[in-house]
């Protein structure tokens, strides 16, 4: 189901590109430095709040920061199309992965990298 | 539909967070950094390519880049879970702004930004 | 005095890039690339450490950040020599555009960006 | 004598910070944040560039950029004064690692990761 809501949001994503004929600046390249683009954006809200304020975001604060997740979910959908990667299918891949890198009884509580483990 | 897959996905992250006691470390501040450290990983993968060798990947790199994807994809499910924010719905709000930001007729084949428009 | 310092650091950097046929790959806009990916190493140590944390690092891990900030330094020498720009004529004018827009009498204890002031 | 140039320009910088009571928002944790966020805002202005238009940028871009790479630098000297790094010292240490790690005659031409070879 999902797929399809996603693919739905893909197409008008392709489709509101190939309008303004951008696919030719859409590059995964490209795609990929904007995507860490909005990512900053995302990360600036929040440079010289504390940890706490983070988690109470006043209400114009908070409609920033939803509209620049929007952004970095635009730009990841739009990669994955243009790579045709499926996200729900590499997430799932992604998270069996870190199941097994991170046993839950080994790392509780600790969230040092897998790499620091000895 | 797609409600249901991302919330479903957002549930197994929570868990997978809970289950390792990692929410102390997961506030959005923290989380954002951890996203954009995600999309820059995804940022070198492509940083030496040619934008035309980036359309272009071999299996490995293209596995690899799918997989940094997916590590982008969990970061942006876990910060919108933490602040209640629905990312089918910022996503539709973003794109229609987006519409009028940059009107087909005026913007076609040109990828300045709208400010840059007088 | 220190314009010589830089001016040799970006001569040996240079060389480095020649002695590798590197050059090809250095354009500015892969250099951006580069630095934006060495600045996100240096946040992936600090993203779940807490700010206080943050001033004491660990011997381990203050190397690893030494290091990571030779990498930012490295590439924003490489991309001011690509393009002919004095970082520390730069830096100047810049402090001095921000003593204009930061009075310090108006923003004392006070961190939200300039643009959010009336 | 450039250590004296920098470290001037360090005490400027941890003076503007003072007068504006800045320093409190000045953990490593958040100025590592700052600079990540200013090397993308260097990366935004390159992203539907062309590599070839990167290098030959109009007079207006080229202002920006040569701005933007004062911010980074800004933020670089700022981080490395509060952790006490020396930015010149930790450039030379990790040029002779790179040096050991990427041989000329082995990687000439050949941009790929070093931990790419086996």
């Amino acid at each position: 189901m999902a797929i399809e809501a996603l693919r739905a949001l893909q197409t008008r994503l392709a489709e509101f590109a190939a309008a303004r004929d951008w696919q030719q600046f859409h590059s995964p390249k490209n795609l990929a430095m904007a995507l860490a683009v909005e990512a900053a954006e995302l990360v600036e809200e929040f440079q010289w709040l504390t940890e706490e304020q983070s988690r109470q975001l006043d209400a114009a604060r908070a409609e920033r920061v939803r509209l620049e997740l929007a952004d970095v979910f635009i730009y990841l959908l739009r990669i994955a199309d243009t790579l045709k990667v499926d996200l729900l299918c590499a997430a799932d891949d992604k998270i069996a992965l870190n199941e097994r890198k991170y046993p839950a009884e080994r790392v509780r509580g600790d969230a040092r990298k897998y790499t620091d483990y000895d």
